[in-house]
């Protein structure tokens, strides 16, 4: 049920965010303006605003909406850091094991890469986008997963001095700072290197995956 | 001694670099062109492509000479991947905890944060920038670094298991990761993040500094 006078339509949002991630890309953060946004969804700048009162808001959120979509993002949410506070450590393992091949088919797409170089690159040149996608997407997550690993900790599957917001850091840190490197990444070279990020984390142990997969678990 | 016809003058390198880093912070990678870097510096354009025959070379070197001149750089160096491949394990955790404090410092500083910012945010908009800083600046202490830690893994001041490749990737790549994030970064903060990501590493022990310093392992 729509209210009268609000619709709000998930298409044009969508086409709204897709808007912006290519402007981006195209023209850099700079010429990402509510203006051009609007012009190229083919929307009016009014519809825009009533969805994002913000620029910054809007950009963060168009970077944050690369992955979307895509099949198992659910599962790549997990693996990426909003993990259920009451799973069990090895269903933590065996969900990002088993996410991550898609989440890596995900990230080394050109367009996740380069949106990621722009909303990093602009920490200095444009504050307000990286301190929107920080305080909208990536504290919420970090909000979720911190307890998830301080409970690891408490039950003995990750060493009792570990740092759980260094290790955080550690792995989202690895994974950008290959993402931004020189060169093509294949799927299956990221998946690999993202076993390598979360095995060294201690997050991942080496094991087959059940029969029935991770459902088995539930 | 000159040889004649190619003065080389630290004076105008050091010049140039200086140009060349306030240009990228105030008008981005794009409008540091050879042209308004010579001008800025009050060389020739003959002067800059004498030293460095490609723009991106330049540009990537004159990211890495944010640190430059600043005392301490030496051991700094050794804190962030250039360490001798004769250092004991003992030693190198030593060297790295006495270069902390003065490294934190210059990361912290805005030209510094602003800089590396650039660098990531331009890999895709101007990839010949992070391919030379990769290759003519990263790649070199990679190289450097891998023996040293696969010594420490060999004499079991690191597990068996550790990934020392990733290990790396994780150890930079959460240093980045907290300089590009929102917010003001104090030295000492810095300093005591820097403490937290090298201990979770493994290359960092809890002990006191003997007296006299490192100087007293030599």
């Amino acid at each position: 049920m729509t209210r009268p006078g609000r619709p709000r339509s998930s298409e044009a949002d969508a086409a709204i965010l897709r808007a912006a991630r290519e402007l981006m890309i195209d023209k850099g953060i700079a010429g990402a303006s509510i203006e051009e946004v609007a012009r190229r969804a083919g929307v009016s700048k009014v519809t825009v605003y009533r969805r994002w009162t913000a620029r910054e808001d809007l950009l963060a959120a168009a970077i944050e909406s690369t992955a979307e979509g895509i099949p198992g993002r659910t599962d790549a949410e997990a693996a990426t850091g909003e993990p259920d506070a009451a799973l069990t450590y090895d269903q933590l393992s065996m969900i990002i094991e088993a996410a991550l091949p898609e989440a890596a088919g995900t990230l080394v797409t050109t367009e996740y890469r380069a949106l990621l170089a722009q909303a990093f690159g602009s920490r200095f040149t444009h504050p307000a986008i990286m301190a929107a996608y920080w305080n909208n997407h990536i504290l919420p997550r970090r909000t979720v997963a911190i307890p998830v690993l301080e409970r690891a900790v408490a039950e003995g599957h990750l060493p009792a001095d570990t740092d759980v917001e260094v290790i955080i850091d550690m792995t989202v840190g690895a994974l950008i700072y290959r993402l931004l490197q020189p060169g093509d990444i294949t799927p299956e070279e990221m998946h690999q290197y993202l076993r390598r990020i979360y095995r060294q984390a201690g997050l991942l142990r080496d094991r087959d995956v059940p029969e029935g997969g991770i459902s088995a678990l539930e």
